[in-house]
């Protein structure tokens, strides 16, 4: 297994001190837990929770700070996060007006994300959660997965709380952007889980999985491998299907590489989504191209269309304090 | 050959689209070249130039912008920029006042940059240059490769030039950032030229090169690969032969990923660099975790250390509006 790793099963404990080192004053972790907290902590306002298994980074430690999450809870590979951490989170960040969990749609992290939240309640704290589904590769609404656009989501309920919107309104543009939000993904390399050192999928030389899941899920086919510009063109559609973007409608835009997928390649499919945006009269408001919610080192590459409106854009720009969400040089 | 490209030999032209279309207003790329070029150029200030084959990106072209480039030149795959699109990028920049080159350490971009600078020159502007050679796996420093320092470089250049140094001073913090910075890096896995489709070199399942250079080329020796503590210890072991650090001194760091290695594998080896240096008594002074200079797809990691002083603290945290510089949140 080729991982610059310690040992196998290791990794996570040492990546989250390593995250952690990262900021002098900014976050940390708190030692014996898979948590990454804001150093000012519990911060007056709305407070803002996410977190899931290990293997997506910089999704979701490298999104703590201001104007974006109090706290990153992590689980093991591909592992929800524990009752406990989430609770200890909870605590920890919570500043007395509120708390939002964002929850990516897989079954281990909406129930222990929930259960907290009933724990909490019933201790008299105002808590509340919305799930993400962006991703479009499954059709049934219930299954569908959380994947890339959870960090758009992430991003607008941080700055509405920074904003000092109340549990509700905090709720209300994250479910917005939720529904705003659509994602697709393609694959061609797998990842490599640590504690087996086996890759999680396999695919033929010229074989890509179309509409993978970001632990490697099977998608909509597994076909032959095409061009950049096909690839962005079936990403487009099989979003806007969902989406319907119409002439004039006003989107942000992520492309988004899943852990091994080097910047140039991402380039070259942002400039086909450009065209095909431009010659629908799609607006683009921001974009953003890099390897920002990933797959270990998983080879390939989503698309995140996100419907914008003016609430929306006023959040969308607000500053943010984090390690890793991507500039924008508009 | 597994890449999310169209047509091998249109990558680099593809890319240049894509990039360029990142930003709105900031930055273009000049049509039928392969140069990025700030929108509001020529800047009346001493004009930051660097460049060099494609395959390394974000570096150059992700940090043209205020504060640092104010053009990048690429060339095809880990190929020198063309002498006709140097000495264009040249003039559009040209505020008057100076212009300085940032080449790494190649044969063909010492070249034709030089062939530019002496051109210019005969036609009265104001050129120079600095190379960098920050590359500690060649002891011969005839040699020397340029390779992730050269970021470090682009950064205090562009800051000096924006504080309106004149040539002389910018090219001396630039010549201080090159003598004060060092680099080595380790590959578990080849990049893959897309116009023959194959690695660019091979190894072993077992294998790692150690001191490999950003275009495939060998190092120091290939080696059984190691856990991520003893690669982080052999990394910083070479380049303190060489940086000779003492106690108090500061630094900042660079742990680089070569393209396709995943962000949660650099935090691991972060985390071992920090202890080292906190057990050494050497302060650090502004940390840098991610894929900044990279070969193509190629697995493996680098570490650069700069030495700090005051001067190069205050050019290290001045403003600058890129694409892909990372964030610091200290």
């Amino acid at each position: 297994m080729k991982k610059i790793i310690n040992k196998p099963g290791t990794e996570v404990d040492d990546e989250l001190n390593g995250l952690s080192l990262l900021s002098g004053s900014k976050i940390h972790r708190i030692e014996n837990t898979k948590i990454i907290l804001r150093n000012n902590a519990p911060v007056k306002k709305v407070n803002i929770i996410s977190g899931g298994g290990s293997g997506h980074e910089p999704l979701h430690s490298g999104y703590v700070g201001r104007g974006m999450l109090d706290a990153a809870v992590s689980g093991e590979i591909f592992t929800s996060p524990t009752i406990d951490d989430i609770m200890e989170a909870s605590k920890k960040v919570y500043g007395g007006t509120g708390l939002l969990y964002i929850i990516k749609n897989y079954t281990g992290d909406v129930l222990n994300f929930t259960i907290c939240e009933e724990n909490l309640k019933s201790e008299g704290y105002n808590v509340d959660h919305v799930i993400v589904n962006d991703d479009v590769a499954l059709n049934d609404m219930e299954n569908r997965r959380g994947v890339a656009g959870t960090m758009f989501v992430e991003k607008i309920a941080g700055a509405a709380s920074e904003l000092n919107y109340n549990l509700s309104d905090v709720k209300r543009v994250a479910s917005k952007t939720i529904e705003s939000t659509r994602s697709m993904g393609i694959a061609i390399k797998p990842g490599i889980i640590p504690l087996n050192g086996k890759p999680n999928f396999t695919l033929k030389e010229d074989e890509m999985e179309i509409g993978i899941g970001i632990h490697g899920e099977p998608g909509i086919k597994r076909d032959k491998i095409r061009t950049a510009d096909k690839i962005a063109g079936l990403l487009f559609d099989n979003i806007n299907k969902d989406l319907k973007l119409g002439e004039n409608d006003e989107v942000s835009v992520l492309v988004n590489g899943m852990g091994a997928t080097p910047l140039m390649e991402l380039f070259i499919l942002y400039r086909k989504i450009y065209e095909i945006l431009k010659n629908r009269n799609i607006k683009i408001f921001r974009s953003f191209v890099g390897n920002y919610v990933t797959s270990l080192e998983m080879a390939g590459a989503s698309l995140t269309l996100m419907r914008m409106d003016d609430e929306l854009k006023k959040l969308m720009v607000e500053p943010e304090e984090t390690l890793y969400f991507p500039k924008t040089i508009w």
